[in-house]
């Protein structure tokens, strides 16, 4: 488990998120997992995907790993808990869980390795200092 | 506009919702009225989706109609408001509104023709009559 | 029925398309029509929307109706038919008819009405001559 | 990589498929990895999930994980590849691999680890004779 400080976001289970399982859809834990960075980015380090943007910075997905442990359905809302694991030269391993708020029971876990990328040149980027004293909370 | 109960829902955008051109997808629209009334149903009306498949009964939609004034975009939060807006024999049309939270700026606005059918017969099915009073709200 | 030409385009259903219902999600079809404009714009009228793009316009849509008379399920291949219905000084509006490949039998119809953009200015463009002969095929 | 026979199915991009970076959303890859195994277990192993679903059974995703290295764009096409990559007693391992259609580049890879499960219980399901001689070609 990281040392770095853990947050977490809900997530309410919306329809169109229900796949023919009557679960939610599998590739949709990816997109919890990236509302909650959003919403932290912004809440939780101070500076939101707009102040990457500003900068000519923005993150892209390397790779990621997510393990099922219980289906989320219809009705329920999703906590997803994130952490930095480690922080590179040019990117950031995100840790999450993602539990069921009505019984803190783990839906998914597993992990996301962001780049840091320049827009205009479309190539890695070394992370800034003040941007890893911001993740290194 | 109906006399009828209207009900409010709040759906915050999440980075899958927003298209190419960096606004909510027209799609997801409808699927925010989706989300908002199955809201509604279960906690307005006291009669959750769930409550109707227990009966055999379904909801599908007939026909759909939206109008799009202003785009909502990432950070932004939707609140949907929905009214019935007229009772039939097989079904009921459902006025929506679409506000923008931060300036209850109007951003989309249309209705949704419901059916109501049997879900073994896969026909429509008469508004039984206690359906139709929880709905006269 | 239009006076300009009907373009199709074919559309198989995807599971990810597939709601708790067991059909295509009433949402996607829009999505479908989508597609298939896009298809059709560089196809049939032979110019791609990024050819829009690089003039600094964009479509958005200002409305559009949707009547569904079956569903598509997993493993059906939608055939969509879209036609100018007709032009104005800012728009356009298309028709569209959603067939199922397998009986020909109708899925879905409607129209959407869409609004030429400046893209700078965010604002309602009048369409160019060319634009406007390109549609009058 | 596996000695069991390697598929293909072509997915045309869809522009609901596009984000905000004007790429193929993330979580969309393991959606076109969904829908080529739909098509491989019907059009190329002879058993598509219908015939699971049948016999009460039907396959859920255990694990996944996922490396992206070049983006896909609309218009593109993906060419996605996959392979059983080992057989185990209540489940089967995926690998997988997506091209871009037009330079034959890889976009991603990675696996999915799927379990068979009896419907009705929800609980993991020994691989039948015959399902497993099915996947061995």
């Amino acid at each position: 488990m990281s040392s770095y400080s853990r947050f977490r976001t809900r997530i309410p289970v919306r329809p169109d998120d229900i796949d023919m399982n009557r679960h939610v859809h599998n590739s949709k834990y990816s997109d919890y997992v990236l509302a909650a960075r959003y919403d932290q980015m912004e809440r939780c380090y101070g500076m939101a995907m707009d102040a990457f943007l500003e900068r000519g910075l923005s993150w892209v997905v390397r790779a990621s790993y997510i393990e099922h442990k219980r289906p989320l359905r219809l009705g329920d809302i999703a906590e997803v808990e994130t952490a930095i694991a480690a922080i590179g030269k040019h990117g950031v391993k995100v840790e999450f869980e993602i539990l069921k708020e009505a019984d803190g029971k783990t839906v998914a876990k597993g992990w996301f390795d962001y780049t840091l990328v320049c827009v205009a040149k479309g190539r890695p980027q070394i992370i800034p200092g003040d941007v890893a004293a911001i993740y290194s909370i």
